[in-house]
């Protein structure tokens, strides 16, 4: 199919460990599956870490195992470290995404590693991945890579010298996360074109929060600078539970409507994806489901032939 | 003062208009004043319609009086007809603007006539103004120009041509007015870039209604354009009571810190912009106040030097 922007979906890992609901495993499943239905290229299904800190991601490995067998979306796991990687590598995950903050206070808060040890921590998960069969893929987010909660703003020097670290390291790409919701349009523009310039092809997702409602005005400003693959989550449902304040991701349906509204093909049927927040609601019916779009409906004559310059 | 942005606040006409609560004349005014001391340099402080149509809006000779007595901002009030601008130019109304709808349907619900009838209609709104001591300055906004409830999508050539009827009709500047929160960035790169093309530094306001989320993706886009002047309601207040469905402006709070965090300055204070909402609160309490900016708190180290790249 031809598809201009990659969605990822991010609801099953940084949605679902950011609420203080533990899910039940087949209810993860369920999740994940009623996503990929909706036509998601890529889904992050969970993450592999220690279930004493996170116990809404224990029993990742099953998520991955039945993911997998899931034919369309290309299934990511996060992993904080080597040890995340082992178990990811071990279960087939054919993708995982290592987050490294640019902020020193962020990193040691969130994986007990300040930056450069955790680029150390890339390069040893590289070598793992070229050592399992079918070579898994490696993408790094930059984390708090347009400013911290606790730090402030972060300097953009350090920023896209860490990109260029992991990117030698080994990633396949590297992306830049404002996982806190203080970027800005300029700020986005500038740091992507940065990370282009530097590591070219390596270029990788921008994930952005919507703390401060700026985050689909990041997106435009991240389409200038020729992001092609965004990070979202539905019902905007997510946050970080080590950067205080954050609030959630980008909302999925706000997203697809904005990109293939823009006449940009997603792949994703935005009715089938707004039916899920149901499954959403009944999972997790304490938390608030955001989103513009699955309030306000389509509008009129979305997303035919002729629809506002289409 | 030196201020690259304009931003004109229009809670106090395209807010309470939509709200079901008639205030008192009182209370318009004290709105206003509150506003006026938050540094933003103009509002649109109420319109010149039948109190039967909009009983939010009767007095509102009584608000500009008050209004125009202040020192700072500029004072606007919305002007559907002849009738409404006699109205506002009797009592010193120092700019009006008019709505002209681009879509047939919603101007004979909005106005009771049809878009040419409304440029007839500018044409003697001009005359009346040049004939007016002060010469009252003439705004016009183009409304439904990025899709009506009603017809669906608005023909991109329907809108540009009576931005340009409009102009040539003698208005000092034309706006394109996204009244149900339809358009997309692509979309209104294109129309203010058209816009702009065909009648120069005419070229006037965006006014984005916020719907599906999309207003400050819009603005961004509006930003490329060479958009200078933006519309946008205190806690997003407003909508159009003949376009169903449409939610409230953009935020003027979440719009001061997009534009401020990109180095754009305004001349407002945001922080005192955002206490004006217990007020707003007071004088609504049914009314849900939106605006991320207030619930998540300014970001760390916001707006001082240095932040993010200032």
């Amino acid at each position: 199919m031809t598809r201009d922007i990659l969605v990822s979906e991010v609801a099953p890992r940084d949605g679902l460990q950011s609420v203080s609901a533990v899910l039940a495993i087949a209810d993860r499943i369920a999740l994940v599956r009623a996503l990929a239905a909706t036509g998601l290229p890529e889904i992050e299904v969970g993450s592999f870490v220690s279930p004493k800190r996170l116990p809404q991601m224990a029993g990742t490995d099953e998520v991955v195992r039945d993911a997998i067998a899931i034919a369309g979306p290309q299934i990511v796991a996060l992993v904080p470290n080597r040890m995340g990687a082992e178990a990811a590598f071990a279960v087939g995950t054919p993708k995982v995404t290592v987050p490294v903050s640019a902020s020193i206070a962020h990193s040691m808060a969130n994986v007990g590693r300040d930056p450069d040890a955790m680029i150390a921590e890339v390069e040893a998960i590289h070598a793992l991945r070229l050592a399992t069969p079918g070579q898994p893929g490696l993408e790094i987010g930059i984390s708090t890579a347009f400013g911290c909660t606790i730090e402030g703003p972060v300097p953009e020097d350090r920023v896209i010298r860490l990109a260029v670290a992991a990117a030698e390291a080994g990633a396949d790409s590297v992306g830049l996360s404002d996982t806190t919701g203080m970027g800005n349009p300029a700020q986005v523009r500038r740091l992507f074109k940065a990370l282009r310039r530097e590591i070219g092809d390596k270029a990788g997702a921008a994930h952005f929060h919507d703390t401060r409602g700026q985050g689909l005005a990041n997106v435009v400003a991240a389409l200038d600078a020729g992001v092609t693959t965004f990070d979202a989550s539905l019902a905007g449902l997510g946050g970080c539970p080590y950067a205080p304040g954050a609030a959630g991701n980008i909302v999925t349906e706000d997203l697809v409507v904005l990109l293939e509204s823009m006449g940009l093909s997603t792949g994703v049927d935005v009715e089938a994806l707004i039916a899920v927040r149901a499954l959403l609601a009944r999972l997790l019916p304490d938390e608030p489901l955001r989103g513009a779009v699955a309030r306000a409906g389509l509008a009129k004559g979305y997303p035919g032939k002729g629809f506002n310059g289409l």
